[in-house]
C-alpha cells in the first residue's frame, strides 16, 4: 500500500527490458546513436509534428532548462504558486536562469487564475526597469494538487502568454496521466493550444530516469544544445534514456501504463467517496487524490502498512476540517494494485 | 574494433541485471532508499573512512559541483590545459560556480607540472584583488593523455594545495583504470594523498549511468545536497544509481573490469610497438592509447571498420612526426575483446 | 514643490565643495588613499566599533552585495514584501547572490512581522533539499512606509535571525532619517540590535553618490573585498566617493540634513491633519508620507506643480478610501523649503 | 612625479564647476533628467549617428555588461591575454556574463593578433557542444601595452568578427588618447570600422566618475537597461555622471586634455630615447609608456618622489634585458606637468 509518490515505484518490466537490450553492443555517445535518433523521430510522430529533443536527467533538469531559454534579466516566470518548480526544486530554474525570479499566481486547486495571471503580468510590467520585466510563463499539467487544465484553460494562458509575447512552458512531470483523463491528443494538449516548450516526463510513470525537453520551435534546438551540455545534463550513454523512451512509446505502453494509474485513483476515489471516515478534499483528474482523514483512521492505515503524506491543507480546505482531520495525498502508478487499493479501502 | 572510446560500450551485464532488479518493488526516493544508503556504505568501507557521497548524473556534473563546492569569488581553479573541465564540459564547471575562472597548467602528458602549478598560483595572487584569487586545484586520473600520476605525484601537488589552503578535487572519470596501474588502495589514490573531493566514475567502466561525487570531509556534506539538488541532479529513482554501484562494486568486479580494459590496451601497445606502420605517441598507463600512423593505414583500418578519433598532436609530439602521419586516441573499455585487438594489430 | 523623490534633490553644498577639493591633486586608487583610510576609520568612530568599509555606487550594490556574502544554495532571504530588493531593483540581488531566493514576508506599514518572518523561515526549513534553506535576513529602515522601526522590533528581528543562524541585513538608504527619529546612535540602532551588515545610504540625503556597505563582522571584510571587485564596484578614483562622506559626517551634517527633512515632514503632516481635502494614511516617522487626495486636490497641486507619486494602496487603506480618492506619496530632502511646504499646504 | 596611473589625478576643474553647477535644483532620477537626455545627444553627435547611452559608474561595468549582452551558454569571449578584462577585472565579466569564458588571444604588444584570433574561434567551434562556442571579440583601445591599433588593424579584427558573427566591443578605457593619435573621427574608430559596442572612458582623461556604454544598435537598448538595473550600475542622481560629461564633450575638452596626456608621454619618452641609463621597451602610442630602468635609476628616481610601477616584461623583451634592469610602466594623464617630466628626466 505505497501512496507517498509514484516516483517509489520502480520500473516496468517492458522498460527494464529494454535497458537490458541496450546494455550490449557499442553505440555512439552524447546522443548521437542510431537509437537516440529513431526516438527523436518517434517523438515528432507522438506529437505530429517536427520536434526538437533534449533528453536529461531530471523534471528539474528540463523545466530548469526552459525556463532559462527564455532568460531576460530581471526576468519574471510566473508559475502557480504550488508549482513544483517554485516549492521543490530549490531554486534550480533560478539558478538555471541566472537569478531571474519566478512569480507565483494563486489559482484553485493548482491551476493558475488567468485573471490573476494577467494581474502579476501587469504588475511587473508597471515598474519601469525597476520592477524587472515578464519573461516566461509556465503550468504544471497534471497539477501538483492531481487536478488538469482542459484544453480550455489551457488555451486561455496561451492566449495571456500570446499577448504579452512570452513563451509558455508545459512541467509535463504527469503528462501522460492528464493527456489521458482529457481523451487529447498530444499534439492538441502542447502545441495547437499553444505551448511552446514541454518537460515530458517518464520517470513517474513507469521509467527510471526517462525525462525530455521538447521544443516545439526546433530554430531554438541549436542553443539548447549548448544550454544542456553547460548544465551537465548530455549523457555520454544517452542511449539508455532513449532505450527508456522507445519501449516506452511502443504499443502504446505510456498511455497504457498512465490509464492504469489514473483507474486505481478513481477506484480509490470512489471508494473513499463512501467511506464513513475518509472524504476527498477536491475532484481529481490524474493519478493524485487529495483526502481528509481523522487522525485515527490515518494512523490505523499507517499501522497497517499504507504509505501517504499528509499535505498542507489550503484555507478554503481547512476550513471544513475538524481539529482532528488532516489532509492526506495519495499517489497511484502503474505499479499499483487491486489489491493494494482494496486494501487501503478495507480499512477507512 | 570500436576504440573511439569507453562512452561507446554499453553497460556490463552483471550492471544490467543489477538495474533489472532493482526495478521491481518499492523504495523511497531521492536518495533516502535502503539500497542507496548500503552502496554508501559500502563506499566508505572501500575508501576505508567516513565519506559523504553524492549520487549524480554525469561526470561533468561531479566536476562541477565539486568546483562550486570550493566557490570564492574571482576564484580561479587550477587545473591540467587539456583536462576535460576545462576543454570538454562547455563551460559548466564555471556556470556552476558562478563565474569563477578556470586556469590551465602546463605540464607533459596531461599532469600539470608543479612548478608551473606555483607558477600560476602566484601570479593569481600577484595582482590585488584586481586579479582574483586562488580557488582550488583539480586534477584528473587517468589523464586525457592516458597517463597516470603516481602517488608521489599526487602528493606534490597536494602539498601545493595544502600550503595555499586550497581544496583538491580529482577527476576520477577513469579512476579504477588508474587504480589497477598503480596497485594502490582506493585510500592511498586519494585522502591518503591529500585528495579533498574525488569524482568517481563508474559511467566509462561499464556502467550506464554512475557517477558519485564522494567528499572526504563529510563536514561539506550538508551544503552539497543543497548544491546538488539545486543544479538538478538529485534522482528520484537514485536506486538506480545505487543497484549499479552495487553490482560494480561487488566482488571487485570495478577493479575487474579496468583490468580488462587496460589489459587490452597494453596488448594493442606491444603489437603497436612491434608494428612497422604505427608507433606509440607515448607510453600510457590506463585504457587510452595515443598512436601515430600514416594516413594509408590509418584509412585501411577504418575501411576495415576500426572505429578511432584523431587528436590535436601536442607540439613536442608533432615535431616527431611526418606530414603524412597523425596522431590518434584508441581507447578500450570493458567490452574490448582479444578479437578487437587481434584484428587492429593484424592490420597495422 | 518637488515631493516626488529624495533621489531628484541635488546634493548639498558642503558635499560639493567637498568634491571640489578632492578634484586637485593625485590621490592612489582604488580605496587605498588617505582620505579614504580616514573615511573609513571615521566610520569606526561613528559606529563605535572597528567596521569593514565597502563604497559602492549605488543602493542597489550595497544591498545586492549584503545578500551575495550571505549565499548558500537554494537560499531564501527574508525580507518585507515591499522592500526596495524585492520590489524595486529588478532582480539584482538574485542575480549577484547566483539564483538565490527573495522571500517576501508581509506585515503592516513596511515592517516585517516577526510572527510571519518565523512562519516563512518554518515553512522553508519544512521542504528538505527541496525547499531551499533560509540564507538571510535584510530589513529596511526607514521602511518603504515610511515608517520605522523601533529597537524593540529590530531586536525582536534578530532574535529570529539569532535563533535561525541567519545574518541580519539593514537596507539604510534612509538610515539617518530612522536614527534621527529614534534618537539612537549608530550603534544602537545596528549592531548593538544585532544588525551583521548595514547599507549606509548617503545620496538620498544629501551626496550625489556615496553609499557604504559596512559589516560589523571584520572577519568577513576579505571576501567582501573580491566580491565588491567582481560586481564592478570598486571605484578607481574612490577619493570622490570618500570626499562626499568626509563632508557629510563633519560635524553631524548628515544628521542635520535628516533632521531638516524629517521636520518638513512633520511640517507637512501637521498641516494635513487639519486639511480638508486631504488625510494621512497612516502615521510616518521619517521623511516620507503617504497621503490620501481626492482626484480634484490631486490635481489641482500638480498643476501648481507640486510633483508626487501615486502609491499602491494596501487593502486596509483602499477599504477607507472614496472611489474618488488616490493614495500619494510625499518625499521631502535636505532640499526641501519652508516654502515648498507652505505651497503645498495652502492648496489642499 | 606621479606615472603610477590615469586615475591617480582628480578632476579637471571645468569636470569639477560642472558637478558643483548641477548640485543645486531638482532633477528627474535614473537617466530621465533634461541634463541625461542632452548628453546622450551630443554623444549621437559626436558619434555621427544615433546610438543608445548608459551611463555607468565603473569601466569594468561597461565591459561587463557589453560582454553579458552577448551572452551564450558555453561562450567564449576573445580578448587580449593583458587585456583589463581578462587580467584586473576580477572575474567580473564572467559573472556578468553568467559563467562564459574569456578566452585570450596572443599578439605582440597588446595588440590581438588575427591569425591567433582566427585559431582560436576555430578551435572553439571544433569541439561540438562539448567545447562550448564562439560569443564576442572585444579589444582595447589603447591597449594596456600604451599601443594603438590602427583603423586598419580594428577593421582586420572586425572582418573577422564578421565572418564568425560575433559582436565587436572595444574596451575604450583610454579611448580618447587613441583618438588623438590616430588623428580619427570617434565614428571611424569605432563603428565605421565595424565596432558594435563601446566602453567609453571619461574617469581616466579627467573626470572622476564618467563611463558610458555605447551601443551602435539602438535596438539592444532595451534590453540593456534592464541588463544595467539589474547589475546595480543605473544611478538614481545619474544627472552627476551626465554632467561629468557634458562638461568633457563641450568644446573639445576632452580631445585636449588627451592630447595633453600623450604630449607629456611623447616628451618623456623622447627625453628617454636621448638618456644613457634609461630605454623604451617598445615605442609607444598613448598616455602608457614601458620604460627599461636599471634598478639604481629606478631607486633614486622614487627617492627623488617619482611614482611608477614595475611591470612583468614580456619574454622578448625580457630577452633584451640586463639582470639589473628592470621593466616599468609610466602614464601621464591631464594633470601631468611640464615640470614632472623635466624633473623625471633629471634624473635618468
Amino acid at each position: 500500500m505505497i501512496f507517498s509518490s509514484d516516483n517509489w515505484a520502480g520500473a516496468h518490466p517492458l522498460i527494464a527490458e529494454s535497458l537490458v537490450k541496450a546494455a550490449s553492443g557499442y553505440a555512439s555517445a552524447y546522443g548521437t546513436s542510431d537509437l537516440d535518433k529513431a526516438v527523436e523521430k518517434k517523438l515528432s510522430e507522438v506529437f505530429e509534428r517536427e520536434v526538437a529533443v533534449f533528453f536529461v536527467g531530471t523534471g528539474t533538469a528540463a523545466n530548469s532548462l526552459a525556463i532559462a531559454s527564455a532568460n531576460r534579466p530581471g526576468g519574471h516566470t510566473f508559475c502557480h504558486t504550488h508549482a513544483h518548480v517554485n516549492a521543490d526544486e530549490c531554486g534550480a530554474p533560478e539558478f538555471f536562469a541566472h537569478g531571474s525570479r519566478l512569480a507565483p499566481v494563486d489559482g484553485l486547486l493548482g491551476r493558475m487564475d488567468p485573471e490573476h495571471l494577467k494581474t502579476a503580468i501587469r504588475r511587473t510590467q508597471s515598474g519601469g526597469v525597476h520592477g524587472g520585466q515578464p519573461m516566461a510563463i509556465t503550468l504544471t499539467q497534471a497539477t501538483e494538487a492531481g487536478t488538469v487544465y482542459s484544453l480550455d484553460e489551457i488555451q486561455a494562458i496561451s492566449a495571456i502568454a500570446r499577448s504579452n509575447d512570452l513563451p509558455l512552458h508545459m512541467d509535463g512531470a504527469r503528462f501522460a496521466n492528464a493527456l489521458v483523463t482529457l481523451g487529447a491528443t498530444p499534439a492538441e494538449m502542447t502545441w495547437m493550444s499553444g505551448i511552446d516548450l514541454l518537460s515530458f516526463g517518464g520517470t513517474k510513470n513507469g521509467c527510471w530516469c526517462a525525462e525530455a525537453l521538447i521544443l516545439f520551435d526546433t530554430a531554438k534546438a541549436r542553443e539548447m544544445s549548448y544550454l544542456r551540455k553547460r548544465s551537465a545534463q548530455l549523457f555520454s550513454k544517452s542511449r539508455f534514456i532513449a532505450a527508456q523512451f522507445d519501449a516506452y512509446l511502443q504499443d502504446e505502453l505510456w498511455l497504457d501504463l498512465a490509464r492504469h494509474a489514473n483507474a486505481m485513483a478513481a477506484k480509490l476515489a470512489e471508494g473513499i467517496a463512501r467511506s464513513n471516515s475518509a472524504r476527498l478534499a477536491w475532484p481529481s483528474g490524474s493519478n493524485e487524490l487529495f483526502v481528509i482523514l481523522n487522525a485515527e483512521t490515518a494512523k490505523t492505515l499507517q499501522d497497517k502498512g499504507a504509505v501517504f503524506y499528509d499535505w498542507p491543507a489550503p484555507q478554503e480546505v481547512a476550513a471544513t476540517m475538524d481539529s482532528d482531520e488532516g489532509l492526506y495525498r495519495l499517489v497511484t502508478s502503474f505499479a499499483t494494485t487491486q489489491d493494494d487499493v482494496g486494501q487501503f479501502l478495507a480499512t477507512c
